[in-house]
């Protein structure tokens, strides 16, 4: 099949045929009117993903207040992020005893998407005022791609009390104190982690699991509590 | 923080103060206020969704004469299909000697996605009539998710001609002539291997990676060759 316009072919001095220029030249043409219509198809592809990040952009808009009203809500509920957390199997993962404590003092989590959505999104931890473990009310990881789509990403600098610094107790264990598993690098060490900002595992479970329905994380403390309740009867 | 509706508790016969069950109380209204608000998020998150949907559907449409057009053009170019899936380093794994020959009568592929994009695609295979090797003159092979979203997948049954069935060709290898590692299992295999239908590596190659832009895989192979010709001289 691919020989048929070689058949009668009259060799000039170089080894190439009449007929084998005109197949390569009617082979030349059609690659440029396939790239021409791939660039069709290419315009198409960027006019659907503007369209779709357009409806996206609404629709995070309209889920604004309802978010605001749930960040309400659950600021009725003590402990709910923690609880939430603790009962998520890859968060819980990263939580030591001592970042389970100050954890209590966590009361709002905050999913911002950037405008153009695709650019980053930031996630914004309120802690109560009264809180022993920093003064900081408000701490923040941001999580950026910029016009190349190098990641990156940048944290609100934590402000310890003074022998309260987390990130600091597991590389100096409190003697007499023995090591256990407990003593693990604590939560707040992802904060200043700025290894795989492009995939940052803790910061896309809250974006994109956590975030999306934090009350089902919540409630499984429940589910589990009553079944464990039930057992001990 | 948690314990301050407990401070001025009255405990009652059960252990329960009023205090705590007027907390009590005000938290499972929150939940279930809560629980409210999500299903809003809910409702628009479907909505988000149908809506994108819809736009995929549309661009899939204005998608298909560009398509069609190009299957045109690429029909007058010899072995573009075999030479594409060649220079395509997943696909070519999967290629043996005798697939490379089968391949050359390759005239056409097509990719559709079906009508609602999530419940799956087909992928139909276009041969020469004057293909050695099997009757048929389209195969396919269509990968769909039941309402539940169960994968399967199914292909159309290869007529080998006599002595040509590929994919018993590597079970028996022919005497005297030596195992290479080009006896692989053949790529025909792929046709009746529905053992992984909900993550068809081939099929998702094809969908995602050749379909939206083959000519880079048809071209990669003119600049190979480039660069092997100049290694040459
Ligand atoms: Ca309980
Ligand atoms: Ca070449
Ligand atoms: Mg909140
Ligand atoms: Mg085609």
């Amino acid at each position: 099949m691919a020989s048929t316009a070689k058949i009668a072919k009259t060799d000039d001095k170089n080894g190439h045929s009449n007929a084998d220029d005109q197949a390569d030249k009617e082979h030349q043409e059609a690659i440029e009117q396939i790239d021409e219509v791939q660039n069709e198809i290419d315009r198409l592809n960027e006019q659907a993903s503007e369209e779709i990040l357009r409806v996206e952009q609404k629709y995070n808009k309209l889920r604004q207040p309802h978010f605001g009203k749930r960040s309400d809500l659950i600021a009725k509920i003590p402990n709910f992020w923690v609880t939430a957390f603790v009962n998520h199997p890859q968060v819980s993962a990263l939580l030591n005893e001592e970042d389970e404590e100050a954890l209590q003092f966590l009361q709002k989590v905050e999913v911002q998407e950037f405008e153009d959505i695709k650019s980053g999104y930031t996630i914004n931890f309120t802690f109560d005022k009264i809180n022993p473990y920093f003064d900081n009310e408000v701490i923040s990881k941001e999580f950026h791609l910029n016009d190349t789509g190098e990641p990156s990403s940048k944290s609100t600098p934590i402000n310890w009390k003074s022998g309260k610094d987390l990130t600091q107790k597991t590389a100096t264990p409190s003697k007499g104190k023995k090591r256990t598993h407990d003593e693990q690098e604590s939560f707040f060490c992802w904060f200043t982690d700025h290894g795989d900002a492009g995939a940052d595992e803790l910061g896309e479970v809250i974006k994109d699991d956590i975030w999306p329905n934090p009350l089902q994380y919540y409630l499984a403390s429940e589910i589990d509590e009553e079944v464990g309740d039930g057992e001990d009867d």
